[in-house]
């Protein structure tokens, strides 16, 4: 129960990710909603009468009422919304404009939950493969990271609903062959029947760490602000598949400690945010095909390594939208409102 | 020119591998093979003489004429020829039957060609995953290879032709979501939309290795043997992924020695069966889509590691039906006859 009325503010209401969040609060807050307890104002770049979408640049005002601020819009929108932040209200923000900002927290609720603690104003929501992962590897922390190298297999979602409709007017029409660079807007290439590098530019300048594209990048950076090792030895290779929703990620993580193939079990069977998916017998494993549209990372194919005692192998499989942004968005705002007990 | 007249036999003449067989003879050799200097005899399990198939269990006369065996047919066929083979018969075998044989040299043309100098009568020819991924580690071998980890993209028609047919019937009419498991009979999942890890057994019963897929214990195993580093730390996760034709792989080196991105292309750019595609202007590098059909291993992606001094990461792809068995097979053929004079 609510004991005190909230507002909510969907920023970037009609994306993916915004249109996510409302299907979330609706899922866990229908009746807080239909009593009035809790308000649900929708913003985007323009209005939108019938689904009751403010245009943003004409709602400065309404926006000024909300408590919680859920900001599913771009980085510059998310800078303006910190700009014109009032004192009480909280920013959460997906957009990955303050996520790497010292004074900002980077929150997985399953890892890092405790930030919370300080009142931050502002609050960012990590890149979707780094919640992923984070989520993943927070049952190993206890054994001690040494080492983690992932390699991910990115649906076309994590484009947004453009490099959805891509792949879907492909698949709809299965002949990637005869598909031009034209008709790839959003990828570049055909990506129905195909397996390409993530679409994000690739920095050149540096000599160490040359080559690595912009989301390899967010999950290295982002991955160690969360477990909060800053100078832990990580690597990602991010590739799209034609996979419609949900990343699935190849993990491999070398441990501090030597771990008995059973541990590693207890320890994934005791952790929050995980489904385990691990049936040697079926052959049934994390696959996007059933982590869509679920809220819990799925991990399986839990091994140590054939010939490096301390390493350990997972595949991990989440969905984007959700746990890699709605959903966890929804957590760190539903963790404040019990804290300020606003929510039980 | 050829100056002794050579007889070549095709074992599993009907499936994908011993199709491009066929068609790899014909694109190599059409002029000895159409003036008779180079006889072509296909068998297969059952006839079919229109294509000129003989049915393998009626024909074994026809086929003690024969030169060169190829099998691209089952390991129980494989261990059948084997057995009957004549003296100066070589039998090339793409079966997994004597892969692991210790009297068997197990053959990637541009890593250990050499093996064929002490005139064995049996080769075997490598699983596909691991000729793509040694092709592309035999450039880094002069920089010492620590550990290797690799997760796999792999296309449908490494299962056959069911297997594509099974993918083409979901991609033909795209809703993987209605599927069940009855209309999966080989990968017993959708396979479109989605991805999955490999559809072979996994090995429970180790306590080291346990989990471990037949598929990656192939990649481990050959792969040590291909490159003669018995105990190299090597480690794989087969996946598949949508895809009709060639396998993409994403590879994690650490390395003995410390050595530059400039060397380490230097060392691709010289290197034999490669064909680098590492154009960062343009986000543009190895897909199925693009070296399917093909010879080479097209390699990219070339980076150092971020964090760790002597690991290199690599993206790769290549087709699996052609130089992952066919090509590898004609092109272990050829140096035989070229050494034993049948071909200029």
């Amino acid at each position: 129960m609510a004991t005190i009325k909230s507002q909510i503010a969907v920023v970037g209401a009609t994306g993916l990710v915004g249109l996510e969040i409302q299907k979330i609060l609706q899922e866990r807050y229908s009746g807080l909603i239909s009593s009035g307890q809790l308000q649900v104002k929708l913003f985007a770049s323009s209005a939108r009468p019938g689904d009751k979408v403010l245009a943003l640049s004409d709602s400065w005002g309404e926006l000024a009422k909300c408590d919680y601020i859920l900001n599913a819009s771009s980085s510059e929108v998310a800078v303006e919304l910190r700009e014109k932040l009032k004192p009480n209200q909280v920013l959460i923000d997906n957009s990955s404009a303050h996520r790497m900002d010292p004074e900002v927290p980077l929150i997985v609720p399953e890892v890092n939950l405790e930030l919370i603690d300080s009142n931050p104003s502002v609050i960012a929501n990590p890149n979707c493969t780094a919640i992923l992962l984070c989520v993943a590897l927070k049952p190993l922390m206890e054994f001690g990271l040494q080492r983690v190298v992932v390699s991910t297999y990115q649906s076309a979602s994590g484009a947004g609903v453009k490099g959805l409709e891509e792949l879907d007017a492909q698949l709809n029409n299965f002949n990637p062959e005869q598909l031009k660079k034209n008709d790839c807007p959003v990828f570049g290439f055909p990506l129905a029947g195909n397996v390409m590098s993530h679409n994000t530019e690739i920095r050149g300048m540096d000599v160490v760490g040359s080559g690595y594209n912009e989301e390899e990048w967010k999950v290295i950076e982002e991955s160690r602000k969360i477990i909060g090792i800053l100078h832990l030895a990580i690597s990602a290779t991010c590739l799209r598949v034609p996979v419609r929703r949900a990343h699935t990620e190849s993990i491999t993580v070398d441990l501090k400690l030597e771990v008995s193939l059973e541990k590693l079990r207890e320890a994934y069977s005791q952790a929050s945010g995980i489904k385990i998916v691990d049936d040697w017998e079926n052959n049934h494993f994390p696959m996007p095909l059933e982590s869509q549209n679920q809220d819990l990372v799925y991990v399986g194919r839990i091994r140590k390594d054939a010939t490096i005692g301390r390493a350990v192998h997972l595949l991990i499989s989440g969905d984007q939208i959700r746990k890699g942004a709605a959903t966890n968005a929804v957590q760190i705002m539903e963790a404040l409102m019990k804290r300020r007990g606003q929510l039980d």
